[in-house]
């Protein structure tokens, strides 16, 4: 009787952006089991929730919604009384940091992701994290994920018994445009995710996200099948 | 006119037992302005949580209950099914980990501290966790805090910003028996504070929580105020 060889099981941080996506899709290619973790924490744009469960249904993965209730915002992703800041070019965003930061979000997406891991024996947590064409987000660098990496190892069952659970972010190093790229490869279902952060009707075109998405279309040379009707 | 001077904001962890309203006294007694944060994560002791509120509201601090739902048990504190260890000694408590650890409680919980750290402009986040007398978890080691101070700087914007948001762990070296003449001279409300892990109407006295408790009153000479008529 033939041994069917059984996957190493991941985490997948899903947001419904075209990252996230690309990362779940990244996973899959190199024979991971994936089990996506989605993350309804109050967001304005909650339109991406239903996208990111379109996409892990589409990709024929588990996933999970957590829901997180913050009481306190500090941020205009979670606050709709503060604007989102908008037409920025592509020098500004990288110089400090906007009111779209959530306090700590990746902070508290990985410690879920590291609780589910262990929980179901995964060993690896990817995440979509970059840190070139984002918005200057202190929790989208590499240093972060390498203190986060210790963490794990000091503060977990599964780094007591040298098991250790590590986070990989494909993506830390690439542009958009390469983002655009590989996911085109990979043929990431792109019709499928959301990116703009008022999560309205249809993309707002102005909001940092939005244009870093268009940014990275074009100069992949390709069409964004959002935006196509 | 004089000016009265601002106090200092920490986050304080209240799980609603004696460790933790020992350090939220112990916060108090630096001259802090504590704000307390409770969670709500499906704990089979739900019980604690109506304590946590009680003994915050006796302290005059505001607090916020934030609800956690996860999907995943990996714990016999969240999972029913499970029983909980009983009778064990105390030289066998600190030798692996039980069932009762929960896959990554603590870092979850200093990210959502984190958060709303920076959401408030708090400095400090307390937590009263200690490594000798627990149940040998490793969210409960000084190397773990460590970590996690590294996150902080590496993964905000309070960091980025070189406002760092410091981890005090006042209780991480202290025996049970030194936890309690400490909260004893603070004037901690022991009879509010709950710490069996079955929350029953009475505490069953055979949990490894219950047996801590136990022996720290004892050692220090003291009735436990929660178990007098």
């Amino acid at each position: 009787m033939r041994t069917v060889p059984k996957k190493k099981r991941a985490v997948v941080l899903l947001s419904g952006g075209l990252d996230s996506a690309t990362t779940l899709y990244w996973a899959l290619d190199k024979g991971y089991e994936a089990f996506c973790l989605i993350f309804d924490y109050g967001q304005r744009h909650k339109r991406e929730i239903e996208q990111a469960k379109k996409i892990s249904r589409k990709a024929n993965c588990k996933y999970n919604v957590v829901k997180i209730e913050l009481p306190w915002k500090g941020s205009s992703l979670l606050d709709r009384k503060v604007p989102i800041p908008e037409d920025r070019g592509f020098s500004e965003m990288v110089k400090g940091i906007p009111s779209t930061y959530v306090p700590a979000r990746n902070t508290i997406f990985l410690s879920m992701a590291l609780s589910f891991a262990e929980a179901i024996g995964a060993e690896e947590i990817f995440i979509g994290a970059h840190q070139f064409d984002s918005s200057g987000y202190p929790d989208c660098r590499p240093e972060f994920y390498k203190a986060f990496g210790e963490v794990i190892k000091m503060g977990t069952k599964a780094g007591h018994d040298k098991r250790d659970i590590s986070i990989k972010t494909p993506l830390i190093n690439r542009t958009k445009t390469q983002i655009v790229k590989i996911g085109s490869r990979l043929n990431v279902p792109f019709e499928l995710t959301w990116s703009c952060y008022r999560g309205g009707k249809y993309p707002c075109g102005r909001c940092d996200s939005c244009r870093l998405r268009a940014k990275g279309f074009k100069e992949a040379g390709l069409s964004d099948p959002l935006l196509m009707g």
